[in-house]
């Protein structure tokens, strides 16, 4: 009835998943294990210590979320909105609009700061939003919006939600590991990321962290949190404390995956792989360039690890990405939401941020445009 | 700083993980792949067939929830339940007593149904609450209460609910590939179940199945659904039509182990799972006893591929627990709730349901509990 599965090895240069180091995949097919095995419990900590290390955060609230990292997005907002909480959004994107979507669910009275899709959130815009709304409760951003390409400043504008007594919500989902990123100097409050971009794991899992200002405003909550699987309470008394208790069945062979995968980050050095991002980024661009395609986000504001390059006028954007999957097995990404049609998405990052890949990239892009 | 993390390679005979085949293993660890690969949406549709032979179902929402089965409670109870929509609960456990948590925080008006922990639910006593409740929307419940070991009659449950006019959400967690469950002939409207327990996978996914009635009910809700991550319109979005929609970057490496687990269920045959489980629960049961443990649940309403049995008088639980981990490699689980420390669950469930596991489990428990 149903034939075995035997994926292609894709190139993979979206937006995420990437290819992955040898050691995440020899780590995923490892003995599997009981969620409260006491040696669980050791990787667990393990898996504390070294998101703590890749957050620059020394929050005792960081811990993996057994899902994807638009899970972490839910988990973040749910349990800090409270019905009727105003929350500011900043959006340029799709995934800034995402969490508009989710404050409506959960019961929150949602102010929309917009900004163009491609540009980096304007702070003034922010600035201007909280004085003409005192009482807002919550501040959340997209730092690296992945829909387009654009990179927030994302400590200016954890500073103004600051003076202005508000907690931040950051999603640091495609910049985490691949991008500056300081939970604690920056004073971010809740912030989820997830496992297949900068991290270079496979998909599913979404790191978080919390601050202790973001911590108190959950422990004096007036009403339920509306999730019982992303409820923090219920999460970090499996994640924390001498005696664990049971809360969900953990998944325990992606945590392996995710534990080799930070050490790889560990032992190269955040700040070593922001700088490789970095670098490979500028190589790509201008390689990009030579071959006719025009980066959509000016050149400050761009996410280094996931270029946004327009599509050419005349070009058809599905046959050009059918053609580099079935001709040269390479993926790169759509557009999403306003600029489907408008732009590629090409992700460098992780274990695909090297030369090898840029040259890769560039001659396989090149054939099917000519 | 951290060190490479090497799993043991326990026997586990406890509540789920259980020990999965090799083939399984090499799954996890096949290239990933995009969310939207061409490739992987045929992964998808093949995964949607091989739920339909497990669940027993033509249903066309048949899918993967990206997380573990605790994550697919709250996807049925979410979906299902509006506000102040009178529910109704039969609690004779730790994971219908979950559900009755989820009822509140998805502000449902709860009613409970109350059975004795270690018993199947009384059919009565749901069509008494019935009775006296005729404006209840829905009737949830748990097949195999993994807490306590019994086995509900869900078929007459359902029956009986669906006289009242009620939806059926059915928690098979523990049942689904090990026991009986026919979720078409049995009516039931929104079911789950978890991928490491019957179906022999790691564990983190959760298969759901919605029957047209449940869908029709969410499609004509007035209130939002209470989550985005698990709002069944997003969600099929992803897993149906001719164009799919990005909802999440599905954990690709999870789905391909999952695709095998039932590529492996399926070539076995489904009833040949069931009978298999059958016939082995017997013979460990009758060989417990031989060496002085009883079973909490009478014989008629036992699951069979999960048993509880007491703790004899005057033995240290957390002793003979630990002493089995680390002397003989081998987990099985602890009481939860109620139970804690009056009873262990021995699971024997997907590739461990077989003689040389029964043995295994026998002899060490003889040589710890001597």
């Amino acid at each position: 009835m149903i034939n075995t599965f035997t994926p292609q090895n894709r190139i993979l240069m979206g937006p995420g998943p990437s290819n992955v180091n040898p050691k995440v995949y020899d780590a995923l097919s490892k003995a599997t294990l009981g969620h409260l095995d006491p040696q669980f419990i050791e990787l667990m900590n393990d898996l504390i210590k070294l998101l703590q290390y890749t957050f620059k955060t020394e929050n005792n609230s960081t811990f993996v979320l057994s899902g994807p990292g638009s899970l972490g997005m839910e988990a973040a907002l749910v349990n800090l909105i409270e019905p009727d909480d105003k929350v500011v959004v900043c959006v340029g994107g799709f995934f800034a609009n995402r969490m508009t979507q989710m404050v409506e669910k959960f019961g929150g009275n949602l102010i929309t700061v917009k900004e163009t899709w491609g540009r980096a959130i304007d702070p003034q815009k922010l600035e201007d939003t909280l004085k003409d709304n005192p009482d807002t409760k919550i501040v959340a951003f997209v730092h690296a919006e992945t829909s387009t390409g654009a990179l927030s400043n994302i400590k200016t504008l954890s500073e103004i939600a600051h003076k202005h007594n508000c907690l931040v919500i950051a999603d640091v989902v495609t910049s985490l590991g691949a991008c500056e990123v300081r939970v604690e100097e920056w004073k971010l409050d809740a912030v989820y990321s997830c496992s297949q971009k900068g991290l270079a794991c496979v998909a599913g899992m979404s790191p978080m962290t919390f601050s202790e200002k973001a911590v108190h405003k959950i422990l004096n909550r007036k009403s339920q949190v509306r999730s019982w699987f992303c409820d923090y309470k219920l999460l970090m008394s499996y994640w924390s404390g001498e005696k664990r208790a049971y809360h969900h069945t953990a998944p325990a062979n992606q945590f392996y995956g995710l534990h080799t995968a930070l050490q790889i980050l560990h032992e190269e050095g955040i700040e070593n792989s922001w700088r490789r991002h970095k670098e490979n980024s500028v190589k790509l661009i201008s390689k990009l360039k030579e071959i006719g395609l025009e980066p959509l986000v000016p050149e400050k504001e761009r996410i280094p690890n996931l270029i946004t390059v327009k599509i050419p006028e005349g070009v058809d954007d599905v046959k050009i990405r059918l053609e580099l999957l079935n001709k040269h097995n390479l993926e790169i990404g759509a557009g999403l939401g306003e600029l489907v049609g408008k732009v590629w998405r090409i992700g460098l990052m992780g274990y695909n941020s090297n030369d090898k890949m840029i040259d890769y990239c560039i001659s396989s892009l090149k054939d099917v445009l000519k």
